[in-house]
């Protein structure tokens, strides 16, 4: 994988300094072209073995270009911040926005590659970072961004060479840290694992370019080269074209019954029996939360549902029994511009609670293959995939320890008629009732569809839907809290 | 100043279960009313005596109001990446959007009330603290801000009833921690040093409420009273008056001369002498960045200018010198949708570097001053106060060990003229020329005044104007480095 990496490649002076210059102003123009098209982010992320000339590169692009234009980031210690959360809440805080460059120098490849060397984890381990690395990268490049993935070889004799030239260079030598120089007596194992995890991860959406670093001339056009092509033909192209949409709905079923047709709606409890269960579950509730192994876990609570199923109610009962301090409830709304800029799981990520608190997801991640594929706001191809890059996301959470719990309050038609209108009388309540109420009512096939698609799709072992049979809502509120306090004993049980 | 929160005030049940419906449903009612009105954002400051019902009020609002619209801030321990970073930066990040109430249950009254109490500050430090805080509670109000500062009381008696009452009920005991007990035996501190507080920040734009907190109904009541007439308040009036506006610009002089037309523009470097210069320069700052002592502070340089004064060249020479991890550009253009929607400094908070790191601003929070006083885009009375708190903001960075170094690049007429004309010759170049640009040009008796001003009001000698002979670049470069150099080595002789 690495062979011709190592065949002493280089380009002399004159070749570069006749060459550079033009490929500077062309990289500036892309990089204009890029910002003012605002169509997609580019991630540029830069790995391989140390002395290659991994930072002179980072270095010269940001030369080259408008280094206004792009974010440097590297991922070394862990802030307490990111380790109260799953491991990759440190990458999506940092990812760019479209029309702009992120250079990850170092980043997920540099994490599992140091955690196998030092013998950290294992191959399985291993395997296991490398599936979730690529179906980040197909997600991000679903979204539009344009990856590029450099990795900087050298043999093991340039290696040494190089490392040797670099220390007797006083301009130079305080650049070489010990932890480089034990690489350098594991350069066989850093080569071997480098190629599993290269050979596994370069895919036609986000290939690898292996550049042989021992030359500058070489290594700084190769690389300048590379990134031009590539921007010229991202912007070039129009919208990427779905592999092979479906396009028929994926459940609608001949007999016009959907999995929500086949609740018990019937099921209710009367005042006396619920306000003795509340008082229960709500204190068990506040306990849970205080229990000292609630601080290897943080919990989230998602909420969906019809229109004027109680969803508000239900919230108001959960998060009766806590401490404001404990829990913070995202109301999920319009994306805001800067959201916009970003992939569609980022509004959510943002959200995720450190280890020890709750958040409440008043309507959710859900939304694409809900309301956006109902109405329309997003493509096919963007639901469809959304499916399974929700199963991603959540199970990212749930390795993290974080306590995911998944609502759908479902009320009958003849339920939500009635309290559309109970509403409109009520003062206070008038806010909560608009036209589009009234329009989303008459696509309720469609939304039976969608929810049913979505439970088929996303209702996995480790993050089951709960579907809450909700034209009762004092039945409805028990099942919820139940849930919730379910659901974290397990996880206390198993820790 | 407590007195009349010592007196044993109470409301029967009858009273306020009579009243309390009709207060919920009015502030639910004012509560959308701010959504949708989106021009303000509401602060709920929550302080007072331990035991005096400060969590059971901010539970009580959130079980009144629409909890998901609100958001309740805690600031215990201060995370690493806020330790690494001026003092008031936790707060900035964590304020309510227009539209939003935000409570801050702790901040930074109860930071200097525990600091002053347990003796960490004397009396002199905290009146710093205190007028820090007016600053920024002045600033808040200034940007519309509603701010609510509620003060919980008991007497000492009631306190250490309500204490006991607390510990002996099983359902209540773990909430009493060590530190509450301690501060039990300090009450007449606190109290004594509370009364200090309150007096010195209780101001018309954001008076305090004492409330006597022993009975529950009372306490309740009242301050979901306050907050409704506040609110309602709020939403009925029109934008503020600015108090006093000044109409005639600043410094407008009869002589036609500003403070820039005295710089010897003349001034030049021969390219060997740049070239020899430079070369020292960047290794000098490269060195000083890699220093250990850089570990306490960080450092942020501030770009402002004429039109194609040289801002873009001279970043890249600055940053030639160093590792593209060390440092940030932020290039300031127009706000986002959710920079709007936060007080003008908010979207520069955001950009602070920790401790270590350099954050170069191309165009600034000076932006206001400058581009916004000449065209227009916000109030006099917006940018007439703008000084003061850029001077008030410059100052807290300072005293956080941030070293900041602010650059005005200043060319001559005719000189921006011949680069306008050059740069539509260039094709990677011609992005950087717009017909703002040339409508700009017509300006520049206003820019002048606009400069003249700015540095008049804002050149400190925390942080001082550095205005750059900018027609000859290589000279504008060298002076830029230096200052930079300088900067950085007289914070590191003060250490």
């Amino acid at each position: 994988m690495f062979e011709s990496a190592e065949i002493g490649r280089s380009i002399d002076k004159e070749t570069f300094e006749a060459e550079a210059p033009a490929l500077r102003e062309a990289l500036l123009e892309a990089q204009y072209e890029l910002q003012q098209q605002g169509r997609f982010a580019v991630l540029i992320l830069i790995n391989g073995i140390e002395g290659a000339g991994k930072g002179e590169t980072v270095k010269l692009l940001n030369e080259w270009m408008d280094a206004r234009l792009i974010q440097v980031s590297t991922f070394d210690q862990q802030t307490d911040e990111e380790l109260a959360r799953p491991p990759a809440w440190r990458y999506w805080r940092q990812l760019p926005p479209k029309g702009r460059i992120g250079i990850f120098f170092g980043n997920w490849y540099s994490q599992m590659l140091q955690g196998r060397v030092h013998g950290r984890i294992k191959n399985a381990v291993l395997d296991q970072a490398i599936d979730t690395t690529l179906g980040l990268e197909r997600m991000l490049c679903d979204e539009g961004t344009l990856i590029f993935k450099f990795w900087f070889h050298l043999s093991k004799q340039q290696m040494k060479a190089r490392l040797k030239a670099l220390q007797d260079d006083p301009l130079h030598s305080w650049r070489i840290s010990p932890l480089d120089w034990q690489q350098s007596k594991t350069y066989d194992k850093f080569v071997r694992v480098g190629e599993r995890v290269l050979r596994r991860t370069s895919r036609d959406y986000a290939p690898w370019y292996v550049v042989e670093g021992a030359d500058e001339y070489y290594r700084s056009l190769t690389v300048g080269r590379i990134l031009l092509d590539g921007l010229q033909a991202a912007l070039k192209a129009k919208a990427r074209p779905v592999p092979h949409p479906h396009a028929a709905p994926l459940t609608s079923s001949l007999d016009e019954r959907g999995l929500i047709d086949s609740l018990d709606m019937t099921q209710a409890l009367d005042k006396d029996s619920y306000n003795e269960q509340l008082v229960v579950e709500q204190a068990r509730l506040s306990s849970l939360m205080r229990d000292k192994r609630m601080r290897r876990h943080s919990l989230i609570a998602v909420f969906e549902g019809n229109d004027a199923a109680g969803k508000g109610g239900a919230i108001r009962r959960v998060i009766g029994a806590l401490d404001p301090r404990q829990y913070r409830i995202v109301p999920v709304a319009a994306p805001t511009e800067e959201e916009r800029a970003q992939p569609y799981l980022w509004r959510f990520w943002r959200h995720i609670p450190p280890r020890g608190k709750f958040t409440v997801f008043d309507r959710s991640w859900y939304g694409r293959v809900l309301v956006e594929r109902v109405e329309g706001f997003c493509s096919t191809g963007d639901w469809l995939r959304a499916y399974g890059e929700i199963n991603d996301f959540e199970e990212q959470l749930s390795e993290a320890g974080v306590v995911l719990v998944k609502f759908w309050l479902s009320i009958d038609q003849q339920t939500q008629l009635e309290r559309f209108k109970a509403r409109e009388q009520i003062p206070f309540k008038r806010f909560k009732i608009t036209e589009e109420d009234w329009r989303n009512r008459e696509k309720w096939p469609l939304y039976r569809d969608a929810v049913g698609d979505m439970v088929d799709r996303t209702s996995t072992e480790i993050a089951p839907w709960t579907l809450v049979e909700a034209n009762d809502k004092r039945f409805a509120r028990i099942k919820v809290l139940r849930t919730i306090n379910e659901a974290l004993e397990a996880a206390f049980s198993k820790d």
